[in-house]
């Protein structure tokens, strides 16, 4: 998987994935209404208008971008209704030709984890058929329960041809706290670090593996010599954009080829009409506003990495 | 809701939650063949057995426990219909006066652990109307990234009267790969431990605060520890019975008065009928079975505290 990811970096010449995260303040109104004239007043009108607002940011940018990554926590939060339209919004994006990251930062124990992995890049067997419950490319994997937590995924992975990003280093302000600690010699994302290069062993496509890690824009340093510790693991970087992370920051996260990392944006795409910068196309022009947002994101990344 | 949960094991003497944790292996055959009858052979038809399963379960021993503990992952590994399963086992518990632990171990960062903390312990509000997606009233909750994400369900604990328990050290092999380095002067485990007793600061209710703990029952010697060292925390323990943590062993989880922990048991109950030595019940008495390894395990872990 981690290939196919690679070639479609390459084609489309973008090491950025768009995040799928649709806050309720970022829906336009006018997706509201229509929702809700055809859905009632309920959260299934409101899955309805996230699925209508992905499905227009997908075709605005589809071209332009190897991913998208959705994050299901927005989805969960309209329960039922809402994990439908992500089951849908995984299934669009796929049917246009995008890897699909479930951002789900899932992790437990033997079975438990086997049943995340199945769940969102496996499959199950009932009554002699297979089922792909939700089938997505890659997925978000927290590593605090160790190597039983993330062993399933690794499974599921091989059997698949799937590949998962592991939490190395988060984005957010309060991500040190334990993160940082030093265990020993090494931090634990250091260590975490380590343990993700040596998951990674058996499944690596030519350079890199199809378990790669989670390092945050937002700590640059951290970027630098993770790149260096992680010769083998491709790094999903959020946290660019809205989070605060800059493109003339991201260059250490790379590898000289220009290959080794993708970063994220979520709310700095999809929102970008609420943005002063592309204001011009207005709340009916938000799928429009999203690709000019990833236009210019692409323009950012890719100067800052000396491509363009 | 500690207070809920501690009247509850007082009433009922049985400091022990039932892990409703369906495996496809769990279910009884008769199950699987009348929902396949009634819906098809797909994921509809086992989520349908799961459900029924379930029910009956807790129809043979809601008398008898303060709380059930639904693992969300086995539902998702059913994809939609499998968390509509997930959701009518939360309701159905509700009904029957059980606190319901959903155990999804979410942990994100900001505005996605917000979103998180909603659909399963808070509500959203569309279209002037508030929902509660999932509603249910207890969620465990992972802390690999530091206060950021802890806070949305503090937050969410306060609005709603709900309580949380976070992984502090689980009870799987491989935990100590993580949790048991030394930061300093202390294991990783010590430090969440030390942020726990924080986080629950003012989140009191007498005794106990709505932010709890998970430590694993295969580690009586960190229960020992922990139970020191958290004294305004309720502990879950998992690990009981099938991971090989023995009754014997948890005296050390709970304070002197007998509170203070909860013990998960998942298949030793609810796959009882499996077990030799509820073999008399055979496949069709599953719920009895289940009802005879509860009386078991509560007069065990009471005959290990020293209450009965």
């Amino acid at each position: 998987m981690i290939n196919r990811l690679i070639e479609e970096i390459k084609k489309k010449e973008a090491p950025i994935v768009v995040g799928l995260d649709p806050q309720l303040s970022f829906l336009p109104e006018h997706l509201l209404e229509t929702a809700k004239k055809e859905a009632g007043e309920g959260l299934e009108a409101v899955a309805a208008a996230v699925l209508a607002f992905n499905r227009r940011i997908i075709d605005a940018t589809y071209d332009l971008i190897p991913a998208v990554k959705p994050q299901i926590a927005m989805y969960e939060q309209f329960g039922i209704p809402g994990l439908i339209a992500y089951k849908e919004t995984v299934d669009y994006a796929k049917k246009k030709g995008l890897v699909v990251i479930a951002d789900v930062k899932r992790g437990d124990i033997g079975s438990t984890s086997a049943a995340y992995a199945d769940a969102h890049l496996g499959s199950v067997s009932v009554f002699g058929k297979t089922f792909e419950p939700f089938g997505a490319d890659m997925a978000t994997v927290n590593p605090y329960l160790g190597s039983d937590g993330v062993k399933p995924f690794l499974d599921v992975c091989k059997e698949h041809d799937k590949g998962i990003f592991i939490l190395v280093k988060t984005s957010n302000p309060s991500s040190g706290e334990f993160q940082d600690k030093k265990l020993g010699k090494k931090t634990l994302y250091e260590q975490v670090g380590q343990m993700v290069e040596k998951w990674g062993e058996d499944l690596r496509e030519g350079q890199y593996s199809n378990v790669g890690a989670v390092v945050g824009a937002t700590y640059p340093e951290v970027g630098k010599q993770m790149r260096k510790a992680m010769p083998h693991t491709y790094i999903l970087v959020p946290g660019y954009g809205a989070q605060g992370g800059k493109g003339e920051d991201l260059a250490v996260f790379f590898d000289k080829d220009g290959l080794g990392a993708i970063v994220n944006s979520s709310r700095g795409i999809i929102a970008a009409y609420k943005n002063e910068a592309y204001s011009k196309y207005k709340e009916e022009g938000f799928d429009e506003a999203s690709r000019a947002a990833v236009l210019d994101m692409k323009k950012d990344i890719l100067g800052a990495i000396g491509k363009k």
